[in-house]
């Protein structure tokens, strides 16, 4: 049998208008290292990897162009077959072809490294147009989470006074991978910044528990920023296993997939 | 003599916390073009390009790697001694950067392409917090304006319902050079979304007269996004010349700088 896998990297980005947009930090780094460590090590297992990632993200195996070495070249056409990039912005996309190829195809790995919104922009108004449209005898909360009249341009006037963004929550994408498909091993990921290896942890195991992730991997902002990335592979409470740098990680985490 | 020339190329980002922020679509392309196009046609007239870019733009020669070709490995060597390249993130930090720039240098041409943003993060607060907090008989227009309990996390929370950004107006960056450099010559961008050529150039024209900008290079998202990079080169109401493509852009800025 040969594996399907899905590898989320990168990060999702919520439009604000034509130009402007709310992103996070995702590069893809990870996630691109992991789909070539995996194709290096179990190349001939692998079916296919659908590399779903945003528009900037690192991807696995990247096209060269005409001035580069030969062997390269070779090397990104050979694993070019296996691999589909799938191209994301925001979260309500992302969630389209997360279904769509769960749905259409047997995954049997599927690891959710990128990066995504918790919120997307709600509407987009002043703090003249807000305070103007409350209603007599109306509590300010509920016109806020109410309100309709945001400012609907393609490109938002550079001159407005005062601008305000209410954002709403997004949907969990981690949440849906089971609830489709079951027998799929799931590999969840959660960045904190800056707490004990404790808190990091046990919120990673809660993350596991909720989404029903075969493994989760936990890491902390405050390190990657640090250039050391260092990260915890959680199957258990008691089961766990370091590692330090993308690389490690990548390797570590495949070994502990593999074993299933 | 020899000219210093300051190139803004990319798009700023203003942080929302450790993870998220405000991004605009500056990709950096076409002021790399106009580097290298610089480099090429008058790189013995130039002493130094101050490349001012964000962290993700697309730089001029870029570092070439041991896989590439012997000649493209010479051109980026070569150029890389003329080329300064000058990271920044938000407007705060440009601002910043500019006036050190032009402090300390003789800067002969200045040519301002990167996206700016208009806006910072004043604070981020929840549409409770903030309605709760209005005090007995104020505005709440007033209260928004002046509101001072925002969240100071390092990550805001996944968790947050009704999460609201105020932003603020950034200061103007273009509209600095000319005071602390009036000798040097400045070229400004302006870009608009889906309006008429009438309105684009009456716009461009404005920004030019407001700013002291020797030319003024106006252009239409709607074109970028269609693949045909459009764009009128302005030095004054009936001096202008059309391109189309961002070589094209490249070449005709640099014939009308050298003119002078």
């Amino acid at each position: 049998m040969k594996y399907n896998i899905v590898i989320t990297a990168g990060g999702t980005s919520e439009r604000i208008d034509n130009v402007r947009k709310i992103t996070n930090g995702g590069t893809g780094k990870l996630g691109s290292i992991i789909a070539e460590k995996l194709m290096e090590r179990a190349g001939d297992k692998v079916e296919k990897i659908f590399y779903i990632c945003s528009e900037n993200a690192v991807i696995p195996f990247p096209e060269r162009s005409e001035g580069d070495a030969p062997d390269l070249i070779e090397n990104a056409d050979r694993a070019g077959d296996s691999v589909d990039i799938i191209e994301i912005t925001g979260t309500d996309d992302l969630k389209e072809k997360v279904e769509t190829v769960l749905t259409e195809n047997d995954i049997h790995f599927f690891i959710h490294s990128m990066a995504v919104s918790d919120y997307s922009v709600d509407y987009v108004t002043t703090a003249e147009a807000l305070a103007n449209s409350v209603r007599e005898g109306q509590s300010f909360y509920d016109h806020i989470r109410s309100f309709s009249g945001g400012i609907t341009d393609d490109k938002i006037s550079s001159y407005e006074d005062d601008l305000i963004i209410k954002l709403k929550r997004t949907p969990k994408i981690i949440s849906i991978i089971k609830d489709i498909s079951p027998e799929t091993f799931l590999v969840g990921f959660k960045l904190l910044d800056g707490v004990s290896e404790e808190v990091l942890i046990d919120t990673a195991l809660k993350l596991k528990e909720k989404n029903c992730c075969d493994l989760v991997v936990a890491n902390d902002l405050s390190h990657i920023r640090e250039g050391e990335h260092r990260a915890f592979i959680i199957r258990s409470e008691g089961q766990m296993t370091a590692a330090a740098g993308k690389k490690d990680i990548a390797e570590k985490l495949i070994d502990e997939m593999l074993q299933g």
